[in-house]
């Protein structure tokens, strides 16, 4: 029992955010950017080490932490610092031991510089009153002060240049041995080191790894794969040096090497899986299973892409990821060092990943921080670096206003035949909506003026883009214009983001489900990254029924095949090991891809329908929607708390949050009941229920039979 | 004779900036500003860790290096990096063994792409024809192109990282040994590591350094120390793990402890004294050779300012280097790298060194870098950073166009006690300069709009400075003007300025002449620092006997007090120990600072009166000024020449460069002679003689009587 005491309170410290006491300070983003650059240097394709194709930035060498205090007596602390350092107490040097100080009694301002050109300047100071966490101001030399960054680095010795992943054992599940070779099977995507245990003899060993069976068994067109030469007289375990991705690894060794069995250190990001989800039909909950793997898979040092090829931050990938991430882990840390890194340092010179959308979603990635989080300190660290992206995406603007692909932008939008040159009415939308959460930004951050001029320009551009997009005959958003010349074709891009964004008009709305959304004509979406927002603006508009459908048949369809984690792109028409080929090599398709684990996302919003009103879930809103099922539960997390949901056809089930208020919004055939509050109609068959904080509601009703689409 | 041979050829390659063949390369400014991090940050004020005041930048980690190839066969290159790296051909990774590749005949282009985020990203190939060199492009990842830059690290083992300046072994010339101390003393200012030979025992021993004797007798207030622990039974010599600088070493040691003897390893520049100069007078001579090795204690891996203290880049000081530079080494690689280290990376957010005046200063030693050197591709790439660079200035201007301190900037000038609020006369003269700087750079650059822009701005700003701030009453350039209120204090900076630029007309000349650079009411110039400026403003308006006679009292002042290199300040008004001190402390001053250091540069260029009149001494002029001595002979190098002068009463011998033309210009009181040339006169008593490569002209002539001032 103590031990689990124990053990909880350390997992507590791990997820908190708040620091209970001393702990290791930096730069805010120089530790993420310092990191990012680590992670991100890890790829290789086959023999070939690709690093990203961006700058790559550096954290600041010399950094300035300083507090003042006030002390009713002379306090012993310690210094601990990643780097050279001196100290200064009211501006003068401290000339005598540097570790341990006594600070006199009254009023100080105690300085550390710090310089380290190798891994981010870091301190940690230990005392009584005085110690190392947010409440210290950090500067690079001679540059603007800003409050310090931290984690969960609370102990002396654990460096943050030492950071590591959690590992643990796993072994595999199914062997297959031939002379001087083993297939090695743990049963399902995977990510570590692999150990060969009692390894014995003298000469190469291979190590080729697969997501499938079929890549492992190719070791001429297998993706990544391990060349180490031993030469052992005693059996040792080896543990490889590069953790990789993979299902299966084909071992070939010489006839003088011999180990007795193989396993993995499976590497991970120790978070708690807070959000849950099950309902009535099996393959919903497999469904929802599986991505929450594959996105805690792609979690790790950062939100990245996926786990066996790139292993990058990607702007569009990770946008995805903060938004699952809410819906299950609530890690607001990832997201944050995610964030810093994605953006690096000034200058600008490059959109993020030298991808237009992805500098929008950079922006739109903070706005939902913010309503996820209420996080006004992070929010005051990233604005200046908000501020000069936003202008140097408002630099390159056209006469008309509206940003187009320039020369060095890679305007990306989806894996996809389309036009991509001119002004894509996709990319005005993703550019609007930016503006929009740079108003909000500058709003919360009390820069007025710039808050007025962001604001003003998101209005002219949203009327600007109906105004010039919207084809009234064809009722829809057309694609683009190129040299002041309409390009008539719909795709379903501009439709969508219109939509999610509240920017259409209750008959635009209608008229786009129909003539678009929901239009067998209009060009598919084949990857589950534009499916992720195109299902989420269907379940926007009440379609939950034909999401449910769709994520059957396209989840499903994977999960048919035997994917253990979802995919980059998922083609139903292909088949055999068609379905692992892309970028024209027949492996190079990732099988464990973050933005294939969208139905955590759409299961947590739009079913259990959770959502945030207020910052920081102050408010909030619970409109639970069955979509034909006969029953769901589950729990959608906060920053410290959970809502619990159940709803069957004729009951809900609310456990609410210790620290906020809701609103419960449902429809019934009948007028419902609840023991526990006071249930007030708003519609047709619309009710509403507010939810106080640590309360336990149980509603009787009856839902509506939904139509069949 | 074998041995000198080689040896001299590797002294060649060593000075040569042209590459023979395979070198490491590097992004321009990348090994640069790493290396000045590794300098900079070995300051220490007693046991305090002093880093530079300004931010400190970093390499960039991920750098492409490119090169197209036409081969008529196929070619075998090996190639090693400072980092990981991949590589194309033909934009195609090479996926096998990429230390030793096989380019095949054809038209190919190249890429390596190397990562290093520790130490600055750099590529060594070797091949018959494909070699690593300037011939090379590099890109900082998704940056702009420019030529890669090198230095000397010409095998594959000198790799640029290790880069360590040349020591060799110097004995002391004194002991005076105590119990459990000895006094040692190296007879003059030196920098090195100090050695313990054959130590042996078990202790601590207390190394205090002293420039002065005084300040190594006071281990309470010495500037500088090391403390050691020791324990080792078996003698052994024990060098310092730090060089400092020292003419004395005061070495305390406990009674278990004994050495036979103390030396120092003397750590330096490895840079050929190429220019030369002696006279009729036996102080100026020894003045001569005292600056040249406090310049030459002072150049390092950068230009210094002074060697115990600071030992940082400092733009003034570093300006005043490399025009003494110019007349004693000529390393035009100390000047490259001082320049790129002293400008750091983008985005400028203060001034260099955060001084106002510093980045005019910087510009301004581009300008006389480019007249020296003519290297039209440093110039290529440092532009980019001069424009980003002047439009930070340019920002910073006022309502009225000029510039005043604003917050954060740092106004210098001189340490001297002056008004430095508001617009400065002294300060626009130098922004008026870095605009005319521009003006050149970007006209070299065949930037043509910004040269005009630059012209146009410079042109106005000399008008408007002579309009606010020339006095007709007192004859002067008086000294600033704040809220649009002049200060008529009359100083010598800014008409010392306006006399070097030529920004007076004759009758200004003349009248600040004698109000102000002649004129003992006005506050006295104490620092070798601005006297530099001043004297050379005398110079130019051929007051050299002055000015011969101030330097034998101020230099000439500091010899006969015993100092064996020039000081930071000298005030002929002090006594004994208060000539070491300085910021408050008794042992504060720097008694080898490079701006010291400057009758090289006024003996060179007035005296021998050697100037480049085109860039790179295309073509040059040669003005010997006796200044009241009897003869003066001397060399003044150029980029791979060099131009000796000899001049006595009535005769004057030029040997002149091979590549290129000067003229010689003097006065006569007869008609001078000269069977190597035709000589014509040039005005009353002014004759001219064309100087043709490669000849050894001997003149005729008469002195002109010098009025005594």
């Amino acid at each position: 029992m103590k031990k689990f005491i124990v053990a909880s309170i350390l997992f507590l410290l791990l997820l908190s955010d708040t620091s209970f006491g001393q702990t290791w300070i930096w730069y805010p983003g120089d530790f993420e950017i310092w990191l990012s650059n680590e992670v991100q240097t890890r790829r290789t394709e086959r023999d070939v080490f690709i690093p990203p194709f961006w700058r790559v930035d550096s954290h600041y060498p010399l950094v300035k932490f300083k507090r003042t205090v006030q002390l009713s007596k002379p306090e012993d602390i310690t210094v601990y610092a990643e780097g050279k350092y001196n100290v200064t107490l009211d501006g003068k040097y401290i000339y005598s031991d540097i570790h341990k100080i006594t600070i006199p009694s009254g009023k100080h301002e105690i300085t550390f510089l710090v310089n380290n050109p190798k891994t981010p300047p870091a301190l940690y100071v230990k005392g009584k009153t005085i110690f190392t966490d947010n409440s210290w101001e950090a500067t690079p030399q001679n540059g603007k002060s800003i409050s310090a960054d931290f984690w969960n680095f609370d102990s002396p010795e654990t460096l943050p240049s030492e950071y590591r992943l959690a590992v643990k054992p796993q072994k595999a599940v199914h062997k297959e041995q031939s002379a001087g070779s083993v297939l090695v099977d743990f049963g399902k995507e995977s990510f570590g080191f692999p150990v060969l245990q009692n390894l014995v003899g003298k000469g190469q060993i291979m190590l080729y790894y697969g997501e499938s069976r079929e890549e492992a068994l190719s070791p001429e067109k297998c993706e990544t794969f391990d060349r180490i030469e031993i030469d052992q007289h005693l059996p040792t375990d080896l543990i490889l040096k590069h953790s990789r991705a993979f299902r299966y690894v084909n071992i070939h060794f010489g006839k003088d090497i011999s180990f007795s069995d193989v396993s993995m250190m499976y590497e991970y990001l120790p978070v708690k899986y807070r959000g849950a989800f099950a309902c009535s039909d099996t393959i919903i909950n497999k469904i929802w299973e599986v991505s929450a793997y594959t996105l805690h898979l792609c979690s790790r040092e950062f939100f990245l892409d996926g786990i066996k090829r790139d292993r990058w931050l990607w702007s569009g990938d990770a946008y995805q990821s903060y938004l699952m991430n809410y819906y299950l882990f609530f890690d607001k840390e990832a997201v944050k060092r995610t964030t810093w890194a994605l953006r690096g340092k000034e200058p600008v010179e490059t959109h993020i990943n030298t991808i237009l959308d992805y500098s929008f979603y950079w922006f739109m990635g903070i706005y939902d921080y913010y309503m996820f989080t209420g996080d006004k300190a992070f929010l005051k660290n990233i604005y200046p670096r908000m501020v000069s992206l936003m202008e140097f995406c408002l630099g390159r603007r056209n006469i008309a206003g509206m940003v187009e692909g320039l020369p060095g932008d890679w305007v990306f939008l989806d894996w996809a035949p389309m036009p991509k040159t001119g002004e894509l009415s996709a990319e005005q939308l993703l550019f609007c909506r930016s503006l929009e959460t740079m108003a909000l930004c500058a709003s919360v951050m009390q820069d007025e003026v710039k808050a007025a001029e962001y604001k003003k320009l998101s209005t002219s551009l949203k009327a600007k883009i109906i105004d010039v997009f919207w084809d009234n005959k064809q009722n829809a958003l057309v694609h683009g214009r190129e040299n002041g010349q309409l390009n008539n074709l719909v795709t379903k891009y501009a439709n969508i983001f219109a939509m999610m964004f509240g920017y259409f008009d209750a008959v635009q709305t209608a008229k786009v489900k129909d003539n678009v959304l929901l239009n067998n004509k209009i060009q598919k979406i084949t990857t589950p990254y534009m499916r992720f927002y195109e299902l989420a603006a269907l379940c926007d508009i009440g379609e939950q029924k034909y999401v449910l459908n769709e994520m059957k048949n396209y989840w499903g369809g994977m999960l048919s095949l035997g994917a253990t984690s979802f995919w980059e792109e998922y083609n139903p028409a292909l088949t055999g090991k068609e379905h692992y080929a892309m970028y024209g090599r027949p492996f190079g398709k990732s099988l464990c891809h973050a933005w294939g684990a969208s139905p955590i996302y759409l299961l947590g919003k739009y079913f259990l329908g959770v959502k945030p009103l207020s910052p920081g879930y102050q408010k909030y809103i619970v409109e639970p929607e069955l979509g034909g099922l006969e029953w769901i539960e589950g729990k959608v997390p906060t920053s410290d708390n959970e809502i619990a949901v159940m709803i069957s056809r004729n009951k809900i089930n609310i456990k609410t949050p210790s620290n906020s208020t809701g609103i419960l919004r449902f429809k019934s055939n009948i007028k419902p009941i609840c023991k526990e509050g006071t249930i007030s109609s708003s519609g047709e068959k619309m009710y509403e229920l507010e939810l106080l904080p640590n309360r336990d509601y149980q509603v009787s009703y009856q839902t509506l039979q939904l139509k069949n689409k």
